[in-house]
Formats: C-alpha cells, structure tokens, sequence
C-alpha cells in the first residue's frame, strides 16, 4: 500500500475515534491507562526482546554509544514506564471542566468548557518510552493520537503500542484511539504533518533540526520546542550568597537539559564581588567559563565569542557577561534568548516587578533556579514538551496544552433583539 | 524597493515597536486610543477625499453596487469608527492580569501572567473601517500590528492610518506600532505571511477562498474564521414555542451573518406538529425551504440535495432535515457542521448536558438563539473575529485571544533539589 494512503486511512480512523475519545468517561480512561500500566509490566520479556532487535540493528549502523543507551529498554525504564502512566491515571481529567459561568445582560448563561483538541500527532526520536508518556497523556485529554517515533526504536515502539492497545480494549476504547507508525519511510512523517483533515496538531519531540524542519513543512499547528538558552542575571541588589546558590543550581544541577543557564548576566555594579566566589564554585564543579572583557579583568576565563550568546550547551560550559543594570541585561536576553526560562535575582521589588513584566519568555521568575521550569516541579504532572512558541500553550505543556475551551450558551428561550 | 525588502523592513520595525508597547501602560494605550478617535472625526473632509478616490476607481473598475457601498466612509460609519475605538480604550487592559498565584510543595509561587503576543499581522478585505478596529484591538492588548488591506480601500485605509499614527504619536509612542502596507503588490501578502521572525500571528478577515489561501501557504499561526454553517436541533422534549421563536430568531434576525442558522434539524416525534407552524412562520418572512423527504412530506417545500447540507447559504434560504433523536442530530453536525455554533431546544436535562459535552463547535447553546455566538452578546466588547480553529482561540475572539499567558515564579532563593 503507498504511504499517502496508508496515512490517509490511519488519519480517517483516528479522526473517528477521537469522537468516542472525546466522550469516554475519566472512569473508562483510567481503566485504559491501568491496563497498560499492567500490560507494560506483564510483556517485559517481550519488550526487552523487541528492544534487543533495535538495539542489535543500531550497533550495526554504528549508532554511539549514547545513543543506544537513550534506546535501551532495562528493567528500570520499563517499571517507570508502567509508573509514568498509572501517574496520568491519578491525574484531574481536564475534560468538560467549565469556567466563569456568568449571566449576561441578554439573560443567557455563559462559561467556557475544556474540550479534547481532537487527532494529535507525536514525532520522535530514538527514545522509546515517549511512545507510552505521549499516549497516556494524549488519552487522559480525550485525544486521538497518531504516534511516529524513530526508525532506530521500531520494534521496541511497535511492542509498546501493543501494550497499549490491549489497554483500550480492557476499557472498551476503540484501539485506533492511539495508533504508531509502522514504516519507517521518511514520507509518513511528511504525510502525517500535511492532513489537516485529520490532524489537528503535531507535537514534535527531538532536535532542534527535526522541529524545525516540522514546522517549516507543516500544514497544521505545530507545538515546538526549540532550544533552551536560560539567564540568570544577578542584580545590584542580590542577596548574593542566594546569587551564588541560584547561579550554581541553574548551570550544575543537570547539564543536559533545556532548563539549565547558559548564560549568566552580572550588574557591574556586583561583579567584583560575586564573580570570584562564583569562578571558585564553578571551579570546583568543572565548570569551563567564557566571560565578556569585564569578566575576564575580573577572574581567570576563556574570552566569550559573539556565537557563545547564542550558544545552548547542554555541556559544564558557561558564557558569563556583565552588564549595566536591569535595561542592558533584557537588552541582552532579548537578542539571545531562545524565550524559554530567565530569572533574576534581586531584593528591589521595582527592579523584579519590571523584569516579570518585560522579559518575553515562557517562565520568568524572581530569586528562584531555572531548573524549576518544569511539568513535574509545576504541578501540571507530566508534560508533553515545554512549548516555546507565543500562542496557544507557553511553557510546560500538560494535560491543559492538550485540550481547548470552547463556549457554551444555557438560556431559557433567548433571542436576539 | 523591492518587495521582500519592504515588507522585511515593516517587519523588523513591527518587532522592534512591539517591545515599547508590551511595557506601555494602560494610560498610554488608552491616551493613543482617545487621541485617534478624535484625529478621525477631526479628518472627515479628509477621509472621504481619499475614498472618493477609491470609489471612484472602484465604479470604474466595474465593482458592484454591494461592494462600492461597503466601501464607501460615510459621516454616519466615520462617527462608528471612532466610537468603536473609544469603547476599546475603555475595555479593561488584559495585559499583565496575574492568575493562580499559588505556593508549590518547593515553597516557590507560581502563576500565569497575560502578555501580548507580540506582532499580528492581519490581511482584509473592501471594509475600511477594519483599518481602525483592528489597530484599536491590537493596540489595547499591547501588540504591534502590521495590517493590509484590499487594493480597492487603499486611499482610505491610508488616511485612516494617518489618523491612527497621530493618535500614536500623541501618547508618545512609536508610529511603526500600527503600520499600514502601502503598497497593492500581492506579493506583499505572501512575504507577511512568511516572516516567522517578525509575525507571531496572521488574523485575515475576509471571504472564505482568501483565508483558505492564506492557510495553505502561511509559515506563522493563522487565526482563521472559515464558515458558519451553524444548527438549530429541535428535540422532542422541546418547549414547541420556544423552538419556534428560537428557530425564526436564527433564521431571519439577519440573513447575512456566520452566525445565523442555515440547517434545522427536528426530532420526528414532534416534526408534524412545529413544522408547519414554522413553515407559515418562514413564510411571511420569505425564506426558502428546502426539506428532506420527511420534511417534504409534512409541509410544501423544495427537496434539499446532498449540496445543501454544506452550503452556507448567507441569504433567507433554510435546509431542513427531520432525526430520529439527538444521536442522529449530533451525527448530521459532525458530518456538515463548520463547527462555529450549533443550539439545541430542549427541557430534558440529560440530552441537553450530551449536546453540550458532545457537539465540537466553538459556540455550543441551550436553549438560545445562534445569534448570541458574538463578542459584543459575550461581553468581550468587541471581537477581532470569530475563530472556528481548535487551539490557541474558539469563537468570538477579543481581547485575550490576541494575548498569551507566560509562567511567572517568585522564589526566595529556592534551588532544585
């Protein structure tokens, strides 16, 4: 069968479960995701068998070494793969949650009720435990979801899915609620991405070339995460020994996450004082600095180049720059931050108050570590991806990004005058 | 110059231009809001010089009659504008409204914070008066507007954005807030349409094959308004009365509008009594109807083809199908519904809480007439349009739907764990 058609089909069946999905009980959807929290745990042997497939195939295309772990399944990532979807079971549905119903001057009532977006696409790269994490939440927001991982992970994928499936059966769901990708040809991502008839949204979950070839080629709404690079910037007025716990946490905390500061803005005003001690600590965690020319008269550093600015590392490397107040450090986040998490630190309320109200990203905070821009530490659970795109869903997108509000009307026989 | 250029310009302008309004108080929008609602009615002779030359190429040009008269800015429309920009400035600022605030088991606060999206780009047809709506909206809700209208209003819209650029200047800020493309180039739509860089978002207002057109082929969101094929389902629990006010309201309040019904769908059980009062009702207002067979066969009217259960019609034309209960209704909206507003009549309480949570349309009534689905009747005080997407905006789009929310944190020194 060629690819169009065979996405097509795919495509006109999800769409068509979407609509038992948008109707299925939080009970029903929780027997869902129960049973495949029980199916994942019962089929590790299975999975494992599938997994050793992928594994055995990368080794041969010469895969490295990281890569092919991030592809393992061990018996660790399968139980928090079982746990993962028993926690979007304990989750509030979100689904039918009515707000702000008002009476109007016409006499009508009216609310917003929270509503299922419909067919969610999810593409995604070698990691096989997306396939269960976007499932569970696509299903718990009464969404249809076509899944489309890496060609790396097929058959580990393909094991999940059926897990899955045997899930939505437990509760009486129709199994083409959520269904992956069975090819690995390149087109049915372009196909996938290109139906709106079908698709409402595609969530890319991978590199930033992946995303941003996506977006470039998609036909529908596309929630993107591209890059991470997160300020710090240490006020005049810091509590500097906070400063100094604030500036480490960010950048040592993890390396490897989008959350992380790559960039750290000191007021000159400070500079003398704090970056010494912060050269010392960030010494001690390995920590490679390239500092602007104020920074390098002040502690021993590599110079910053222009592209360092613009630079997510993901890596115990740091660009350190200082500025002249508040002004010049938006200035600065501004022209290089991808607008995903900055935060200041200060004990000067007007200096905080323009900050939160300025700086254009999706979390902004005041004296507390980036590292906190995150699903879990927001509440929200889990999360699909952290958006960093300016309109429908900021930030970390939960169980909320996946659905949309629609108006309802309750009247007793109004009409328009 | 080139277009490319020209447009790129415009649109590095926009970008810069937005940050000013993102921090202008509510004071300053409002002052810029006031001072060009004066600038328009202090411009009257000056306007309708310019339209005249617009109408005058209009006539010869071989514009109809329909056309030419929405074209025209008479003293009763010049008057309109400018009141329709005061009753923005006294619509409350959305920008900055801080929700949720709340303390997470780390000890840090978090919460949303509306902000503007940034720099809207809105393309429209004939009407001129949208030149002001719009750039009073975007305005009020703190964005940068780059806005393009017909080839057939440019005099017009120019000399309003005249009166616009004064009204900015006035309240000290930049002109390039509100720009207006000078130029009838179609290439200009096509270079807006794909600035990601400096467009966050595309609203165009205008016939269904523009939009369309700019869906296709935008590489930024498009808030698009598709049509109203909206319904009115007359269950067999309905107050009969009732149904029929709520029928001819729908119907014939006004022909022209997306809100208005083009299909009725009735209940079997209660089609031979309320289709004949409704068929003498129609009658003296002169709509058209067109039945289904059952319908044929309960009062005189055409038979409806397949064609007119997917025709908006715009006009005193109604296509009428008679169901078996509100399984069969819903199923008859999902197939032709544009899912903008759909109502059901009824007093049974649980078919109407299955219409509610079950139709996936932007508007979704009880018991009211489709005519209320507007953003003056939901008391946004006005609508940039009526968005029939799924994510981000649904429905009547005001204010906040040319807003974001981003993640706001106040911590005192909390680092991650």
């Amino acid at each position: 069968m060629d690819i169009i058609s065979y996405m097509q089909t795919m495509g006109r069946e999800a769409r068509q479960a979407s609509r038992a999905l948008a109707r299925a009980s939080t009970q029903d959807k929780n027997t869902a995701l129960l049973a495949m929290a029980a199916e994942i745990r019962a089929s590790r042997a299975t999975l494992q068998q599938q997994n050793e497939l992928d594994l055995a195939a990368g080794k041969e295309k010469g895969l490295d070494a990281a890569l092919l772990d991030r592809l393992a399944l061990t018996d660790a990532r399968i139980e928090a793969m079982a746990e993962g979807i028993e926690q979007v079971a304990n989750l509030a549905d979100p689904v039918g949650k009515i707000s702000d119903m008002r009476y109007l001057p016409s006499g009508i009532q009216l609310g917003q009720m929270r509503v299922p977006i419909g067919v969610i696409g999810i593409i995604y790269e070698s990691r096989p435990n997306v396939t269960a994490d976007a499932a569970a939440l696509c299903l718990k927001s009464g969404n249809a979801t076509i899944l489309r991982g890496g060609s790396e992970a097929i058959h580990s994928n393909q094991a999940i899915a059926r897990c899955i499936q045997a899930g939505l059966t437990a509760a009486g769901l129709p199994i083409t609620a959520i269904q992956v990708v069975e090819t690995t040809d390149r087109a049915a991502v372009g196909q996938l991405i290109t139906m709106p008839d079908y698709v409402d949204v595609i969530v890319p979950r991978g590199g930033k070339g992946l995303i941003e070839r996506i977006s470039q080629e998609a036909k529908v709404p596309v929630i993107k995460h591209l890059d991470g690079i997160c300020h710090v910037y240490i006020d005049e007025h810091a509590d500097l020994d906070m400063a100094e716990a604030i500036a480490i946490n960010a950048k040592c905390h993890r390396y490897g996450v989008c959350n992380a500061m790559e960039t750290l803005l000191v007021d000159a005003k400070v500079a003398a004082e704090i970056l010494p001690r912060l050269a010392t600590a960030y010494g001690k965690e390995g920590v490679e600095l390239r500092g602007c020319e104020q920074t390098q008269a002040i502690v021993e550093c590599k110079a910053a180049t222009q592209e360092d600015w613009d630079t997510e590392y993901l890596a115990p490397i740091l660009s350190i720059k200082v500025v002249n107040g508040v002004d010049e450090a938006m200035e600065h986040i501004h022209l290089h931050s991808s607008a995903h998490t900055e935060t200041i630190v200060t004990e000067h309320m007007p200096t905080a108050q323009r900050f939160l109200a300025e700086v254009d990203s999706s979390s902004v905070m005041v004296n507390a570590s980036t590292r906190f821009a995150d699903g879990f530490e927001y509440g929200l659970g889990a999360e699909i991806g952290i958006s960093t795109d300016k309109i429908h869903a900021r930030g970390p997108v939960g169980l909320n990004g996946l659905t949309s509000q629609k108006w309802i009307v309750l009247g007793n026989g109004q009409v328009r005058q």
